[in-house]
């Protein structure tokens, strides 16, 4: 049996089509085109759809920019897209006859990693992406937790400083996401998250005390998360990720001391391992699971 | 059928014969001699069940002061009794030939909320103890949700602020224990929990500030709980919630500003239902879920 995974976003649109193994088998990247409106950037998500299938597909899995739910697969609205209630798991399903689910990226990237990745064979997962956000995921036996509304999982709005001068993204105050995303790393410090990668490669001081700030903050943020849901595995992604080493020893030996779990420093800190192909990977999750 | 639900606590231990329709039949409540030892006090127990059972109860459930595996029944240590490794589930289980499960309070008393109480009828449950600190319990679909090493839900010590002047009970910094339990207030404002809920009822300016004080950290906290978690419901209790409305309305109004969920508005914040008898409901919960 094959799937195929369909990662939207805001420039590009890549489907692939993935063996139950997690093989991705070929893959298509199509434009968005958001800027031309609904209809055509849709049109360009069935495109994608169309170029990858053959008869062998017998399902399809899409991640979208959010917010959206999961549930019942409408995306709500979303600041990358001109979509408003778009119901695109009915739209996608009934035009290819389908079965088609649709979640947000870090939801099906952490599925992913927990079904073909780095949290292969825990039960209990917490996926991370430290990317332009902060993106989350919670897997448990090999399923999404979702929440009432679908809404759950957003764990990089949690408040870390509930009297915080940070304003996130999302317009409240005090998210780790606006301590530790690469947007926080831009606003705080002046510079890119490549730029401070490269800093910290250096050796260079300043950037070495960046890290340090941006470690403090989620160590006490992955520590409280430990305190919460005691997962099996913390899996690390995203562009901010790649800092690699020095950001991992860090979280490593801030987050045991952060959380009153007496055996968190037990719990895993990992890369995440699936890379680039980790958004069809994810989109292919969802229908695999 | 009924079962034995047996809540030990520092000073006395309570026990109680429950039937499945949550009825509490008759109790007993003996010392926890805790000052006299080991043998003394775990014999407390065994007196406490002795003295309730009969021929019709099928299992014995109990809540012990943590901190505890309740996958295996093993109560770690706990500042309140001389106890060290103990295996209560497995004493008690092959002294009664009963079977016998072992949770701490907070998360028992949330199942007892779901399955009786407050959140009956609700898949997904965050139930909140405040008292003298703060304890938590995660329900889904009728089952304490345990993690990975049996120490999840403790949301008393998620961080609300992550470079906080206050120290917790538990040796960290910033949990939400620190600033708005029962310790806190005391600590804090120099007065006990009953006397702020005494001036708020009198309508003191000082009082009500200091509740504000308290309500915008638990509201934030809130906030992330349901960015994390999107529960169905939210039930509150314990001896700081007695405080009653004043509480709730703040943080019904504070809590959903402080979180990205566009739905929490619509998260029913409720006090808890169960009042005096949780402790055996709660215990008995264990074995009737």
């Amino acid at each position: 049996m094959t799937v195929l995974g369909v990662d939207i976003g805001g420039t590009k649109i890549a489907a692939g089509v993935v063996a139950d193994n997690a093989e991705v088998l070929r893959t298509v990247t199509v434009p968005t085109r958001a800027s031309e409106g609904y209809e055509v950037s849709i049109g360009q998500v069935y495109k994608a759809v169309e170029e990858c299938l053959d008869g062998d597909v017998a399902a399809i899995g899409i991640c979208s920019p959010g917010p959206l739910n999961p549930k019942t697969g409408v995306v709500l609205h979303t600041p990358n897209l001109p979509w408003r209630n778009v119901p695109l798991a009915e739209l996608v399903g009934q035009r290819f006859h389908l079965p088609c689910k649709v979640d947000n990226d870090a939801n099906a990237a952490g599925l992913a990693e927990a079904l073909f990745g780095a949290a292969r064979g825990y039960s209990s997962v917490f996926y991370v992406t430290l990317s332009t956000g902060i993106g989350t995921g919670i897997v448990l036996d090999r399923k999404i937790y979702h929440g009432k509304n679908g809404f759950a999982a957003e764990g990089g709005h949690v408040t870390v400083d509930y009297r915080s001068p940070l304003v996130c993204n999302c317009g409240n105050i005090g998210c780790i996401e606006a301590y530790s995303s690469g947007t926080a790393i831009e606003k705080r410090f002046g510079v890119r998250a490549e730029e401070l990668a490269r800093g910290v490669e250096a050796g260079d001081p300043t950037a070495l005390q960046r890290l340090d700030e941006i470690c403090l903050a989620l160590g006490a943020w992955l520590g409280s998360m430990i305190s919460l849901l005691d997962p099996d595995v913390i899996v690390i992604g995203g562009g901010v990720a790649r800092i690699g080493d020095p950001l991992f020893e860090r979280l490593r030996r801030i987050t045991p001391t952060r959380t009153i779990n007496p055996f968190a420093a037990d719990t895993p800190i990992v890369p995440a391992a699936l890379g680039d192909n980790v958004g069809i990977l994810g989109a292919a999750a969802l229908v695999l699971a």
